[in-house]
């Protein structure tokens, strides 16, 4: 693997897995829409930027003009529950974008595509039920995916994501706001019961994607049309993760049990796909944490 | 079933379908978008417009207006192999604009559908496995529509459509080349094998629309979250197509064999869904030409 594409890179996991890339000696491209916050990709070096504002033609050039052995496609609009203003931008950002991207790859001969998907899309563990709209969206663009498959020859790999946590995440999750309070003190508002989380360090997503795109240059047959599970080795309740960060921090976190309201829908099983060939996650919740509080 | 709103009734299928409601004395609100050919729906009796130009708090408003029992949704764009210009279209009409109409809907708190897909999303039978880029777009708007389904209670049945054929039929496809060439006495370019085509007439494929959304509401068990296939009694030959022609009209239709470029890709084989319970195509390959040389 000498040159790659991705889109996301301004995002959590995408920023660190420029920064994989570029480490590994890897020439990236990354196409960002106008205005994205590229300051988490500074510091990543040899990056090229590319932007893509919506014109097709242009984006052709920018595949041809790459010339990518594989491109990572993570870029995506996130929404837990969608207000009526965010349908057209959730369908722009994953569904439109996704499939541009496809057709300019397409025209540029370029065919090598890994994508993240979510394990959002497989509520109950089913092989297709959406937890919400962004979900959907993932599925959608899916199936869009299916027919550069089907008609045009793509390979393509779809990697299913579940909770992705690391260090300096600044999302709006719970092991930052973990953080937060261990930091500030102020106790921190949970659910009132004792919720199931599904967290994989952000390094072993990161490994999975490389694993992942190398297979399909070198090894195809084992990936290409497939779907597989980015999952942790098992669940972890709310209050294991609370009781391995005291530990590792030394100090209680501050709570305030009750005052977070639960979701009204949850991922109760999650799905049970086979993984990335070759990997699985090496990251265990103690180091995982060890490695966050050491990057905070 | 007294009032229904309906999109596409400017299409082939959709007119048919309006003036067979209107015929059956149901109130009909036909959801257009500006600039949409209005002309054949002048005959409909008691039809009412209106239009959605893609502003979400408008068709939320049409919506609770109308307050239909079901909605049908036949609009979509079709093109069989698209060009790079066709994307960002294809996208609008066949996923944004009926995610729209599904979100206007749940705020409305109108919850049955009714809604076409195409034979296309199954290449070779299989579950899915897209024709053309058309056909990927309708089976994201299957996964959207599964949100709805999932999360918010929606009862939606999906219609398989096979290909519609009918008299009045302006759109450039085989059974009007036919009509022409009878007409005109100009060679038609065939292809140079003989290709089965799945003939379906557009009054059975009306009907097929009408028991769905009786079933919907009076017994929605049998239909709610279902697929099923508006297909043919069986597949026809062109040449036998064309011999039941020469049959009704008394004299050869002028053919070019070998002149019309063999598609890409074909349904080898069809999809085998179920039917609608209680429907089966009624009216014959002879049957349907006698109708359709009536109406021409």
């Amino acid at each position: 693997m000498n040159r790659v594409l991705m889109t996301g890179a301004a995002g959590y996991v995408g920023h660190r897995l420029a920064r994989r890339l570029a480490g590994d000696g890897i020439a990236v491209t990354a196409l960002l829409r106008p205005g994205s916050d590229r300051s988490r990709l500074a510091k990543v070096p040899g990056l090229t930027v590319r932007e893509h504002d919506g014109d097709l033609d242009a984006l052709v050039a920018i595949l041809a003009d790459a010339k990518p052995e594989a491109v990572f496609h993570l870029a995506g609009k996130y929404v837990r529950e969608h207000a009526r203003a965010d349908v057209a931008g959730l369908m722009r950002d994953n569904i439109l974008f996704g499939v541009e991207l496809l057709e300019a790859m397409r025209a540029a001969g370029v065919n090598r595509l890994v994508h993240a998907a979510t394990y959002f899309q497989h509520m109950d563990g089913s092989a297709y039920r959406p937890l919400n709209l962004y979900a959907a969206t993932k599925q959608a663009f899916e199936d869009m995916l299916s027919y550069y498959v089907a008609v045009h020859g793509f390979s393509a790999t779809t990697l299913v994501l579940y909770d992705v946590y690391g260090g300096g995440d600044w999302r709006r999750r719970l092991i930052p706001a973990i953080l937060a309070a261990l930091r500030s003190g102020e106790a921190m508002p949970i659910p009132g019961d004792d919720p199931a989380l599904d967290l994989v360090y952000v390094d072993d997503v990161v490994e999975a994607f490389m694993v992942a795109a190398s297979l399909l240059i070198e090894n195809p047959d084992q990936v290409a049309g497939h779907r597989f599970a980015v999952a942790p080795g098992r669940r972890c309740t709310l209050s294991e993760i609370l009781a391995a960060f005291e530990r590792r921090a030394g100090k209680p976190v501050p709570i305030k049990k009750g005052a977070w309201p639960a979701p009204a829908r949850t991922l109760t099983v999650p799905w049970q796909g086979p993984p990335v060939p070759g990997w699985q996650p090496q990251i265990s919740l103690d180091e995982g944490i060890r490695r966050l509080l050491a990057e905070a």
